[in-house]
């Protein structure tokens, strides 16, 4: 179909292409003058000269060369000729080592609650994590082959051709309306109440999240998380100037003792993740949900629900009801980029009616909201069935990748290191014994090409004796056998042996392990 | 190509479309359920039956109700058949309505800055906008038809048929390295020093100043703005617990002697519009940013630069250089939204090399990061070229809207009232005379059928003597002369006559103008 034709320097147009011809000419012509093909100053052909070399219609060589000319890559001259532009943009270019001189005393012009040790934990660990071809059980999203991109494609397609430019300005304050009852819809599926009216759409659960700490947190503000919890949510809550106070847990949640010894200290909100706490997998029990809702109320501490694994259910029925369906002032939250795509950027906020108004307010000031392209996408998505299906076809394969790594930690990892395996999501929780501290298991696995996410990051104190989190959501199985083995070696080179001090030996073993 | 066979419920299966057999018979199918024509325990044909009615293989049959299944439309029993599935999913349902008790004090958890003053103002405004016909001279973005919807479509379309998932994950925490280095790039070229690396991509220019903003803001700290200004600004840096403090401008820029004033109260930044002013245009002189940036190093206060109008450059040679080409400590940031599409969600924030690490902790914090996919296309879009071209196309448009809007309002005005054009962006603004407040213009050209956007919403005293902004982006030629018309109409009518006093007019006006 496409013809070729040597006397126009191989450009080449395809009337069968979706692509109207000229633009196929601008590409290519644009192409060649990027690589240099066509050095500044060279002369392109005379319209009428490469349209007749072309088979092609004159005006659509005019059109391709107006659209060069408006992009900066040509200049023509009426009588003179088209002409590939000097390095007339470069001209005026600024030089990128020329940075103008600075002298504000940062240190002290930083906001307080921008310096603090969360965010600056953060900044560490993230440092220190060195891009490899590591087996990778740090990573928590799903991993390419998991992630239906045809399907998704179609969605943009179909928004873009029904809809074109009407999808692509800003999104309605509070969100798509259409997205907004897709979503509430399905929370009512998973029995809790709402309306579409409640639904705030956000740019990721995490903005929700950072929404309902900023709503509510005055500098200094008391706020209470699991005493081991997601890093994102403690530098938040750092960052909005809150002081974080830990709540220990037991076999059914939130220690109550501990509860009723902080109803009385001005708790701005209480954070949880109660189906699957991130990073032990814990599940909050159906008697202690409503202990903390009538806590709750007691103690006038809002509840703030995150439901991030929300439909990678790998075991059983289900979870108890959610907090949000016992109680409307919950603040609860989602996302869908761990069960779907995490290029979405969407997530949502189901708020307590009273706060509607004033949440859409503050989430629109924050960044105007999230794409309206993607919002119509993934209501696309929603009303075809394909998130049903997706949900269908990955859950057993994470269920099956759970229980692969599960097997192969039991295995592998020195007698006494007990791993349980979570009823949903995408994580296991691996405690370490007395003496072994996580950031040397992070280090020594990371050299033996294994990353884990040490659970320094999740304590509100991060000297407390943790563990070490790992995702089997997006290695393979044979890697995620190999993950393991590896990290037995490691944990049991780390572990104390008994009677010998613990300095000596960990100087021979980080000796012995860099032997390997 | 198309075969539809009577038989099979009218469902038709192209062989030569993108969508493989097996999906576009799920897509009926689901569709007839979800419309009800499929009921309730209705049996679907068996599969082999299914296959030879539409002369498809049994295997397209058999995946489709393989998905149909897995999405909950249908279930099958072995030996029964495949049926569509009772009200399953609604049984679950939580009943909308019934939203459970809620009892939380909520006037005294609330944060006191998201209390504040600007964003009850902003939310009061917000609600005042019905949705109407009217001509729009409040929207602030391009219009649907000079939005590039195909050739954005192309690049999305590029992307995903070269990265596929690869594209829909998390991107860097920083950004896509590619679309950094084709922002500085295009700094460089605007003649601001700026390398890939000093570049944090944000979720629009709004996220960015969110960001610097929390960098620098402990609650009670005052903070810079012009006395009429952004009002996002005012709403983030309010949020933030800051205290507004109004610079009141001459003809270069912000007045040097209120400066001096200024100089010692420890503010933590001035936010600036150096090229466009937003609401009035105003652009700040060469000499003046040369005193800004000295008065900055002088009095320790950072600067906040803002160029979200950048490149739509309506007059003469461009404006001279940005406040961070002469100090390399000026925060500065732009945006894809007004020049190009709104619901790319994306701005970049050019950083003090200083603060790199920090900011991109906290920007990461926030939402985890813009679109990976939306990233990816907007690098695809910058190019090839598509950005310059566009550019060129739409500038002579505005162009002419501004002159055509201005040529109007000189002609409909009453007499004293002057406005000026504005050399770049979007937005004309008509100072106010004495005695005739903005918020009544507001609504009054509401009732004519005119959005425009009162004054009253850009002050740090929102008492202040003002005006009314409006936009001539988004309506055509002979809408605008319109809107000018009956703008002009309504200050006629709202103008103090001389000797009456100011309630009794009022009040004839306001009769007057309902019986048009």
């Amino acid at each position: 179909m496409a013809r070729n034709l040597g006397l126009s320097a191989g450009l080449t147009l395809d009337a069968r292409a979706d692509e109207p011809l000229y633009r196929q000419l601008f590409d290519q012509l644009a192409g060649r003058i990027r690589s240099g093909t066509f050095p500044p100053g060279f002369r392109l052909p005379p319209s009428r000269s490469l349209a007749d070399a072309l088979g092609a219609n004159r005006n659509t060589v005019v059109r391709a060369y107006q659209d060069l000319e408006l992009a900066g890559f040509v200049h023509s001259t009426v009588g003179r000729g088209t002409f590939v532009a000097e390095a007339a943009a470069r001209a005026g270019e600024a030089d990128p080592r020329a940075t103008p001189a600075a002298g504000l005393p940062w240190g002290s012009l930083l906001a307080r609650a921008v310096d603090s040790e969360p965010l600056a934990r953060a900044e560490r660990i993230a440092a220190s994590v060195r891009s490899t071809a590591a087996i990778n059980l740090n990573r928590m999203q799903p991993p390419t082959d998991l992630i239906p991109a045809d399907l998704f494609k179609r969605c943009i397609d179909h928004t873009l051709r029904t809809q074109g430019a009407r999808a692509l300005g800003y999104a309605p304050r509070q969100g798509l309306p259409r997205l907004q009852a897709l979503v509430a819809e399905d929370l009512r599926r998973q029995g809790v109440p709402a309306t579409g009216d409640e639904i705030v759409i956000t740019t990721g659960s995490q903005q929700a999240l950072d929404l309902a700490v900023r709503m509510l947190v005055n500098p200094g503000d008391p706020f209470l998380v699991d005493d081991t919890t997601y890093p994102g949510a403690l530098s938040l809550i750092a960052a909005a100037g809150a002081r974080l106070v830990g709540v220990p847990r037991d076999a059914e949640g939130p220690d109550p003792a501990a509860l009723e010894r902080h109803a009385r200290v001005g708790a701005k909100g209480f954070y949880l993740m109660p189906n699957n706490q991130n990073p032990t997998g814990a599940r909050i029990s159906a008697a202690r949900r409503q202990a903390l809702c009538a806590w709750s109320r007691r103690a006038q501490v809002p509840l703030i629900e995150d439901d991030y694994a929300a439909d990678l259910e790998l075991e059983g029925d289900g979870p108890p009801p959610a907090l949000r369906a016992l109680d409307g002032d919950v603040i609860f939250f989602g996302t869908f980029s761990k069960k779907l795509i995490p290029a979405l950027r969407i997530g949502f906020l189901l708020c307590p009616r009273a706060l509607v108004a004033r949440l859409t307010v503050l989430r629109h000031a924050m960044d105007l909201g999230a794409s309206a392209l993607l919002q119509h996408a993934l209501a696309e998505f929603i009303e075809r069935g394909y998130l049903k299906a997706h949900l269908g076809r990955i859950v057993p394969i994470y269920r099956r990748r759970r229980d692969v790594l599960a097997a192969a930690l039991e295995r592998h990892l020195p007698a006494g290191i007990a791993v349980a395996r979570p009823a949903s999501g995408l994580t296991l929780w691996v405690p370490l014994p007395e003496g072994v501290e996580a950031e040397r298991v992070f280090e020594e696995a990371q050299r033996e090409g294994v990353l884990v996410s040490p659970g320094t990051v999740n304590g509100v104190d991060p000297r407390r004796r943790s563990g070490v989190r790992l995702t089997f959501c997006s290695e393979p199985e044979e890697r995620l056998v190999e993950g393991a083995r590896r990290l037995g070696r490691v944990l049991g080179g780390l572990l104390p042996r008994r009677g010998s001090p613990s300095r000596t030996r960990r100087t021979e073993e980080s000796a012995a392990i860099e032997g390997v």
